[in-house]
């Protein structure tokens, strides 16, 4: 392994990537998975089945490139989000990591920052160092929330030229208030600032939580992302998407790599979104398990934050990382996100809820 | 539309992407599709039918995130190339495209120079510029043709970082002679520069051409590019790759998008690498479409490059846009690259290749 490292630092690596280690965590396999916030429930037969006659049929033609355009799956994009938004609104790549990055390559790069939120998703300073884009964070709240004013503040305070806002927050769980949102976009307006609220997890939201899609019509400036890989149970299919103004999917037609969305991509994605009432129907179910745990937790005498998400981050703990350990010996992963006397944990099925929660029992 | 442009150039984009215009050409619909260099001979029955059904059994777990390493994908990528390679010397991503775009992110960027020889993939500068990588060129010869001389003293002239040489050329269609290859090696040596050569249309080549991979031991700057959408017939799956020393792939480990490559790409990818065989009897035909579109070219008193890809550039066109039109308007779509007296033509299927010349015969 050293001798890797040093192979690898012999080479003309950009300044950035020094002394990084190319290895990520492992993926273990263990029984009972609630480290990456995958769907746990999966695809009901209907749709696996679904997906696998519609990748079937698009077999034939990959000799040919791919609609570059995607027009037929952009459209059903914006038929499931509704809001009055229609194909010219709608944008999708391979994972919203990409999606983010395309709006880093339109926006960010050399001499422009990116403002977040931390603790929140960790991609977003590695999203920023690989378009060179300064990377400046603002604190939360003790209790990690954001308030309007706050949020604000910081934009100004740093003049970003881009804010991103995770809503429901990775790993906290908790959705924003859109008064969040709103007050972020304004305090935007003397830099110009393009807002992405990163809703990955918003169906997962309890009921009567606004989407930022709400507060799409008259902001040019404002963008709400979203993902195939929770509600839909696609994480392996890599498909993430936004809607915003015309405009702004125009200039991502500016960074993106032609054909960047294979016609096997669309194809999945698709034959999904055909399916969506079938996977809503599952997203409750993780719901009623997420809201399980978070009372269970509750009643063992941990901090569970409010969750809108598939995932419920708790603190409380003396030890964290001897919880982790000892739930990964008994055969349950769920994640240490690094965060002081604190864990994640995904919502899993009824059964893989059970086992995580009678593990915890235990160690405690 | 320009209504549309002026909503665009309002938005804060990146200086160098103002005044660009966010469409480009249309994908038409033309029963003779011989413009962008895809195998116009498709996927047997076979290996359609082993794709679908390697998907099919992915499917059931697309609830999960896929491999990150794509490691079985490597293995079998290693093992079609052979020349002693290892999953540690392969990488993969979305397309060649996006392969050149993380090798750009891990060598490349602000302050750093990307130098290649035009004509050559349109790609190269749009990469260069959406990474901030300065790009430069340096001239072939007259014939398009580029001597270990030429190359190795326009390295040494710009102290070039990364210097991409395509081969088999696009759109000229000629493969390169490794003398080229290794001068430009060593002479990047004081620039410690990394050196790509993109071999997109290798498996085209004229029996007796040797591919750079020969030149892969003990050379850890090298890298040569390969993909799936030519000579795989899978366009429609976005599948480059690349092989060169493991610290290299390490490299791109730093700045990949973590699970950039789906599990439906793996798995489509692996079933036709399984089918090898059956593709490549099918490059054979293709090949020989291409050496009777030379032939004929020549007989009508034009003048083909000499082909080692899956089309041919010709010149000795009087007015190559017309000639172009009137193909159109016959239903053959090929492609005008923009260089006086010349165009592009993909090789056909027989019957495709027999309406290009008839239609061309009729015009010229």
């Amino acid at each position: 392994m050293n001798d890797q490292l040093d192979l690898l630092n012999r080479l003309p690596l950009r300044d950035n990537l020094r002394g990084l280690a190319p290895y990520g965590a492992p993926q273990l396999d263990v029984p009972v998975l609630l480290n990456v916030n995958e769907n746990t429930h999966g695809l009901p037969q209907e749709v696996a089945d679904a997906i696998a006659a519609r990748v079937k049929s698009a077999v034939a033609g990959l000799n040919r490139y791919p609609d570059r355009e995607f027009t037929e799956l952009r459209e059903a994009l914006a038929k499931y989000l509704g809001h009055g938004l229609s194909a010219g609104n709608m944008w999708a790549a391979n994972g919203s990591n990409e999606v983010l990055q395309q709006i880093l390559q339109a926006f960010g790069g050399p001499g422009r920052r990116l403002l977040s939120f931390p603790p929140t998703y960790s991609m977003y300073p590695l999203l920023a160092s690989g378009t060179d884009t300064e990377y400046v964070t603002a604190r939360r709240g003790a209790d990690f929330g954001l308030t309007a004013d706050q949020a604000a503040k910081a934009v100004r305070d740093t003049a970003a030229n881009i804010v991103v806002l995770c809503s429901p927050n990775n790993p906290t769980g908790t959705a924003l208030g859109l008064d969040v949102v709103e007050a972020v976009y304004e305090a935007g307006e003397a830099s110009q600032a393009i807002i992405i609220v990163d809703e990955a997890y918003a169906e997962f939201a309890h009921v009567g939580t606004d989407s930022a899609l709400t507060l799409l019509p008259g902001r040019e400036r404002l963008i709400v992302s979203r993902t195939m890989s929770k509600a839909f149970a696609l994480a392996g299919a890599r498909v993430g998407y936004l809607a915003a103004a015309p405009q702004i999917t125009d200039a991502l037609r500016l960074v993106r790599l032609p054909y960047h969305l294979s016609a096997v991509t669309q194809a999945t994605a698709l034959a999904a979104l055909d399916h969506a009432d079938a996977l809503l129907a599952n997203v409750e179910e993780i719901k009623s398990q997420r809201d399980r745990i978070v009372n269970e937790l509750t009643s063992l005498g941990l901090q569970p934050a409010p969750s809108d998400s598939n995932f419920v981050f708790f603190g409380g703990l003396k030890d964290p990382h001897k919880v982790w350990q000892g739930l990964l010996d008994a055969g349950v992963l769920i994640r240490d996100v690094g965060i002081a006397g604190h864990l994640r944990v995904t919502a899993g099925t009824e059964a893989e809820t059970t086992a995580f929660l009678d593990r915890l029992r235990e160690l405690l």
